[in-house]
């Protein structure tokens, strides 16, 4: 819980922090401050194979140094954000369901024989609560929970300040715990999972479905809008609107993601939530009634100090909590 | 992580533990073995007030001394199990719904002053997470979840090898996770907790319920069976056998817990689910169909390594826990 006395010694040093993603990688150059020093965003070309995506990391890190015109004695060392399960401890990544074809792949080693400096993995939601704790909204925060609100929706747990990993390396999946045993069938083959309802990609899947079904049923609907394209902006604008067509859609995946938070707050009893990701860009809009469910459906005396807030550090918090993994013992 | 250095101190050393019920009060002289050399069980008494409950405590400590013919210097201390939320640090008990009139009562300072060795106390689901833990079905686990369950369901995290308390010390509840946004109505007040579809108190109160509702309806419903006194165990019985009263009820409260653990497990990712209480005499009727739950409803990457079990220290689980709780560092 104590902050390791490696502090200090790095006052002058840099981490880099990658969040590598199914489409992009982020490559952070971070100073010991938090701050973003040079940023600098990559296709993952994931359908290339694991090769060419690992060569891609490389290249990217190597330019940010070269054009830094850095000397590697001054970064502390590399930390990478990974879509799926791992071993932080080994620096494995079990597999990645948006990298085909990665399977048991020693990522911390492969990046740390090519620039001889300490390499950490860690999971992207947890990467992403990690900068959150040490540079954004939640610092100085012991208990907190960090959901990542995407296209899926991911969950980070900082517990008596450092990252939970569970057993087995996979806690904080929030995005499948189920919330309507009867509901939506989830991309992960279950029933009324949290992601089903409340990502963008299940807002966005049950919107198509709706119309889908008018368009098939005896009625011969004709749309107002096209909703095929819609993004989520407007989608959550015209259910504000009243549309009937995604209003209820828009309200249930508020109340669900509500009724998550609740959940994770009867049994976590955190003193911060926060949410990162592109969901948050609607701000108190989203954020108000969000509020009310979870204070309806949460005990009272797990309320008394709970925030409920977006992340400060925007879209930049994987690739900073990437870094930071260098800056603190991160883990139990 | 690491045993404390006491554990060899104390070798031929006891503990005391108190699991202080609503209507028992059970106390237990434990020796470092995990071994119940004597056990008491008293009324609570709660009705005649705080006072009248703290003195009975007192009292049935000092005859379990008596007894036994001890000198209080064998006892390393007393560690006590209280029905509500508290802070551990302080040894305050802030309230406990079953015990009227108790609000921040300073219970290891009122205890130490007439014992004069330490005092510890936890919340009773944590102690006897901790009893199962140290002594129990939970040896050498660092990450489990006990679930009490009886009259109401409670829970208690074991994470890291600790308890864990989160920010107000009230993590762990897992009654009052909301499994069906348009469920039945709770004692908390909330709505389709799953207290209200899975305790004890939630299938009797529903089993009557569905009486009151077919009494009072048109058909003039003629019952086989005495549902109002029925004991939980008959009425699972009952709707083994398929009697239509209790049937879908039974299956429900099974279902929902499973759906619950399935939500602990996604976000925890434990190696354990215990669950000790009067349900868990049911045994393998109860827990084949909730493994079953648990494994649809779960993510496969929490479920490799996965026990689903009942307690090993049966009723002696809180009263063992809250003497353990002496015996190790057990708190983050």
């Amino acid at each position: 819980m104590k902050k390791s006395d490696n502090s200090i010694r790095i006052m002058d040093e840099y981490a880099i922090g990658v969040d590598l993603g199914g489409t992009k990688i982020s490559i952070a150059l971070v100073n010991k401050m938090g701050r973003v020093e040079k940023y600098l965003k990559i296709p993952t070309c994931a359908e290339q194979g694991q090769e060419k995506t690992i060569a891609r990391i490389k290249q990217g890190i190597g330019q940010i140094i070269k054009e830094k015109d850095f000397k590697i004695s001054e970064i502390i060392g590399i930390g990478i954000g990974v879509p799926g399960p791992m071993d932080y401890r080994k620096g494995v990544v079990h597999c990645a369901p948006n990298l085909p074809g990665w399977k048991e792949v020693p990522l911390a080693d492969i990046i740390r024989e090519e620039f001889q400096i300490p390499v950490q993995i860690e999971n992207d939601a947890n990467a992403a609560a990690w900068g959150e704790k040490i540079f954004g909204a939640a610092r100085g925060i012991e208990e907190m929970v960090c959901l990542t609100l995407g296209t899926g929706i991911g969950g980070g747990l900082i517990l008596g300040g450092k990252i939970y990993h569970g057993k087995n390396n996979v806690a904080g999946e929030v995005g499948h715990i189920t919330v309507n045993k009867d509901g939506p069938l989830c991309n992960c083959g279950k029933e009324g999972c949290l992601e089903a309802y409340s990502s963008a990609a299940g807002i966005k899947n049950r919107v198509h479905q709706r119309i889908a079904e008018l368009k098939s049923g005896s009625k011969g609907y004709s749309l107002e809008y096209n909703f095929e394209d819609m993004g989520l902006a407007r989608i959550f604008e015209l259910a504000r609107q009243g549309n009937v067509i995604v209003k209820d859609i828009v309200e249930e995946a508020i109340e669900y993601l509500g009724i998550a938070i609740a959940i994770l707050v009867n049994i976590l009893n955190p003193e911060i939530i926060i949410m990162v990701g592109g969901i948050t860009n609607e701000g108190d809009k989203l954020l108000s009634p969000l509020k009310e469910i979870v204070f309806q459906r949460a005990m009272s005396s797990h309320l008394a100090d709970l925030k409920i807030i977006f992340g400060a550090l925007r879209e930049y918090a994987g690739t900073i909590g990437a870094a930071a993994l260098l800056w603190d013992t991160h883990h139990f």
